[in-house]
């Protein structure tokens, strides 16, 4: 490498860091590390693996050959999800836990003073002839290792000593962007872990389980998803919809707790549900808490007028309304209450249908029904548990 | 600048965007960009403005030649806060309107052709002699304009042509950095809301108002603080301690909102609102989420051992919640409520420090009182409002 391309490749380095700070969803931004990495460094292939617990977890890879052999699909579905332990037995946990790039410019010749042994297996199953392998650490500057970025087999036949600084800037600078992702990553699971359980206190003098309010947000955010609605809107309606129910915190255990149907008056009482949550979650011009307001004040409203609190009609209901309507219902009728059993699926098909046009915007049952392998997915990854039903009765 | 002055520029710039990316905290990430642009550009000094409302609000600015003249302490006295309109007007609010940097080599004779002129009011007041200004837009990939970066005077006389592409690069660095300070900026706000929220709506059945969650968190975070506890540690005791009372949720109306004195049995179940609270934010590995577990089990325990629910008693009691106690009594006292008026601050005061010892660790209310002012102006701040009473009033 002359000093001229060198200089170009800083520049380069310089806008990839710019592109992969701005990236914050982890896994688009392992992809554009892994793209960078092969066109900055000219390299076939490469992989990230992640600490994760006492392992380092594969997690994504590309290979341009095999790609363009077997079509990116297949590929994709042929490396198989592994955990590699973290160990100086594998070139990867080698490199974790020294914390140092290693280049290995015939596997088939390794070093036998070093601890660590290649394995065929991916060549093997794949079809796939390695050569070269240029391993470095996803280092923070703090000295925290965060993973491992591999590349594979150099265009040029083999890593040259030259390329070893750039190498090296690519993968902190991938890891500093990766250390942002991983916060906002923990930020997000933060506050969704925080509105679950703010939704589920607001339902446990209800004797609703934190399952109801985990499956009716996650059937809100597929339904809104499967309407090709914005990702910012489903990440937030997500967000929004375990609080549609926090206004019961207002309402009085005799009628809320009443084991009996309610009279007319504890009815109207029931009702203002919907405003005391709408005024519990306004004054934020946040625009989750703005959502949640709306979802609030609106999930019990029906598309022919019929709901309440204010029996608006069709479209004068807010969008988040009417799909977390559909969601909301459907695991209820799901559901074992303590007033009833939970009903069939067909029942509650039967029902929801019904419901389509008049309680539900027409079309919006049917996408339930289109996508319901995925919505009951739902049910085995959020299970009401004894011990919840425990904590949920006193 | 000849291409070995570049190469190293751009070097530099690689390592200079990795530790900008690592700082998610917004104030020091200005003050770093501002550091290392001054360093990189060989300026004698720089400011920061960011787009907030319809303005550019003046953020952070260094300036060698000043600091070094009148102290730094006394520099950063005198720069007082202000907003300057987004027009074309000046020159700052032109670039954030064009989004091209813009260079002036002599302030005082501009091109009368261009809309914005340059006032000399800061030249007047501290004394300085502005010659040239290098103005850069920050702004993301995505052309969202964040504010303005200024360099003033280059240490050569003038700005060449030949710096302008290392100061881009800098500019949509540090852009990329401030879009993720922000954006986890925007995520920590939207948690602290959320949480807030969770503890007033635990309360709202107790009449309490958010203003008192808002002040005991706060109180308990600002004795942290003075206890010289990590930030980390403060910045999640602000997080957990709204989220103590959450087990109240668990206690029925008829003991809960009983207006008399409760039995000796009615006390018992009170109680069990520490172990209710307990379990409702059990479960996730998150540290604000167990730190929250902690003080919800503990910020009834008292120093003597006298506390609930486990009569645990010195330093048994975790910090958390020691420090917890102290914050939620003195603001349970200087709070008016609707079994008692407000005690006066010197009554408050006589109460907590006969709990010293007893109910709290010695010393801890010394902190507080040693602390009073900052302690009050979060009274100034956090007001119980009149609306606010309405909604806790049903």
């Amino acid at each position: 490498m002359d000093i001229q391309q060198r200089l170009t490749a800083m520049e380069r380095l310089v806008e990839i860091g710019i592109m992969l700070t701005a990236e914050t969803k982890l896994d688009r931004l392992l992809d554009n590390i892994i793209s960078e990495a092969r066109s900055l460094l000219n390299v076939d292939g490469a992989t990230i693996y992640l600490i994760h617990n006492d392992g380092l977890r594969f997690q994504n890879t590309q290979s341009a050959s095999l790609e363009t052999r077997m079509g990116s699909e297949t590929f994709q579905s042929k490396v198989a999800p592994h955990v590699v332990p973290l160990t100086r037995d594998s070139m990867v946990g080698y490199v974790a836990l020294e914390g140092e790039a290693e280049v290995v410019n015939d596997v088939r010749s390794i070093d036998p003073k070093k601890p660590y042994r290649w394995s065929d297996s991916f060549d093997v199953a794949m079809g796939y002839r390695t050569k070269c392998l240029l391993t470095l650490p996803l280092k923070l500057n703090d000295g925290k290792i965060l993973g491992v970025l591999q590349l594979v087999n150099a265009a040029s036949g083999a890593f040259d000593e030259a390329m070893l600084p750039v190498a090296r800037s690519l993968a902190s600078t991938a890891s500093a962007a990766l250390g942002n992702a991983q916060l906002a990553d923990a930020l997000r699971e933060a506050r969704l872990d925080t509105v679950m359980r703010l939704g589920m206190c607001a339902e446990y003098r209800d004797k609703e389980t934190s399952a109801h309010i985990h499956r009716m947000a996650h059937i809100s955010a597929l339904l809104a998803r499967k309407l090709l609605l914005s990702e910012v809107f489903c990440d937030n309606l997500l967000l929004a919809a375990p609080m549609h129910d926090v206004g019961k915190i207002g309402i009085p255990d005799a009628i809320l707790q009443k084991p009996g149907p309610l009279t007319d008056a504890e009815w109207e009482v029931m009702k203002t549900h919907t405003l005391i949550g709408g005024k519990l979650l306004s004054g934020t011009d946040d625009v989750v808490m703005a959502l949640s307001v709306e979802v609030a004040l609106s999930h019990h409203e029906k598309w022919n007028g019929a709901g309440y609190p204010y029996g608006k009609k069709g479209e004068e209901i807010p969008l988040s309304g009417r799909i977390v309507a559909v969601a909301d219902v459907f695991d209820a009728l799901m559901s074992k209450r303590c007033y009833k059993e939970a009903f069939t699926l067909s029942q509650v098909k039967e029902i929801m249908f019904e419901g389509q046009g008049q309680h539900f915007q027409p079309g919006f049952v049917d996408l339930l029904f289109d996508n319901i392998d995925d919505v009951l997915a739902l049910y085995t990854k959020y299970k009401d548990t004894h011990d919840e039903r425990e904590l949920f009765s006193g």
